[in-house]
């Protein structure tokens, strides 16, 4: 049954309200026309298209698509207080889950408890990459920043040094999710490293 | 059965890459932090996320999650050819359809063909409001830019000088997919009146 509508819009909508601030947090990596850092709001939406969109690549089939685009949809929304973490920065990797996990407490003691209990699960599970659905939406978290990389001439990649070691060793999860999706990153990262838009290996 | 990968992934993904252009195109509303205009992305995902927190809301139970973020995700994909047009700007509202319509055309035959006839036939049922999924995605998507509004002191309805009357005529559809948003809505609305934020009619 619906809940009361005796309370003021700001508390029905309270985490309605606070994930707007998930449009302010920026990644490293870049948006293909203008070229500006891309938010951690439109990543989300990039990414939950690219599941309805690839879907049928998913290693494991039948997926259950309505649970990927929960995960998809909320994944992020923890960067409102623990920021984005870039995907080879080892020294704030250490402790972004714990980070993370802090930020879930809060964010999702938004709203009501039954769904505080569901919001957090669904975090849990997609941290854990163990279920198909997991799997899948971890590889489309990594092919997307890989596609926009390849998109703007290797430059979050370039910025940061780096290389197509790195690159590979860092995602080859994505297999797990995708085998189709990982044979296409290969070879997009392949073609990046002969454009010149990649470092083969760090020069020390 | 998954499609071949004896192509370039500029054609697998082609579809993805194009829709990264809807992080350029901008609303008339703020986002509430910083205060700058929001694209059509951060809007998709916020109102995606709106769906799964208030579905329990809509008039109609149960209801087809998936098909409504399907219609959500995609829907303003348009925008990339047609630009976003402002709910009360009644003369570009004219051929808006139209203008949408051949979009739709382009943009969804950039996927393989059984994608592009599942695309439009969502993007088809959201325009038209006749399901109780494009019903309850038509109260979100409406919603959505009052709730910013009123959290940015009415800005969007003062620089193009709407007034209180128009808000609830234009969106008094929201009670078709969810009675309890539009009471909240009605709620907000009289609220962001006695605020001053939102003149109650006009003034001629």
């Amino acid at each position: 049954p619906p809940r009361s509508t005796l309370f003021p819009y700001t508390t029905l909508f309270r985490s309605i309200i606070e994930a707007d601030k998930l449009k302010e947090i920026f990644r490293q990596t870049l948006i293909t026309q203008s070229r500006r850092a891309e938010n951690s709001a439109e990543h989300s939406w990039h990414f939950a298209l690219m599941i309805i969109v690839l879907a049928e690549h998913s290693n494991h089939q039948p997926l259950d698509v309505l649970r990927v685009l929960k995960m998809v949809l909320i994944h992020d929304l923890v960067e409102i207080d623990a920021g984005d973490t870039f995907a080879y920065d080892t020294k704030n990797m250490a402790d972004q889950h714990e980070r993370e996990a802090r930020a879930a407490t809060r964010i999702f003691g938004l709203l009501p408890p039954d769904q505080t209990a569901e919001f957090r699960a669904l975090w849990d599970e997609f941290e854990e990459k163990k279920t198909p659905e997991a799997k899948f939406a971890a590889a489309c978290d990594r092919f997307h920043p890989m596609l926009l990389n390849c998109l703007t001439d290797g430059y979050a990649w370039q910025k940061h040094g780096v290389t197509q070691d790195r690159v590979l060793a860092r995602n080859a999860h994505v297999a797990d999710g995708s085998r189709t999706i990982w044979e296409y990153a290969v070879r997009m990262i392949n073609e990046a490293v002969a454009k010149g838009n990649l470092a083969p290996k760090a020069s020390t």
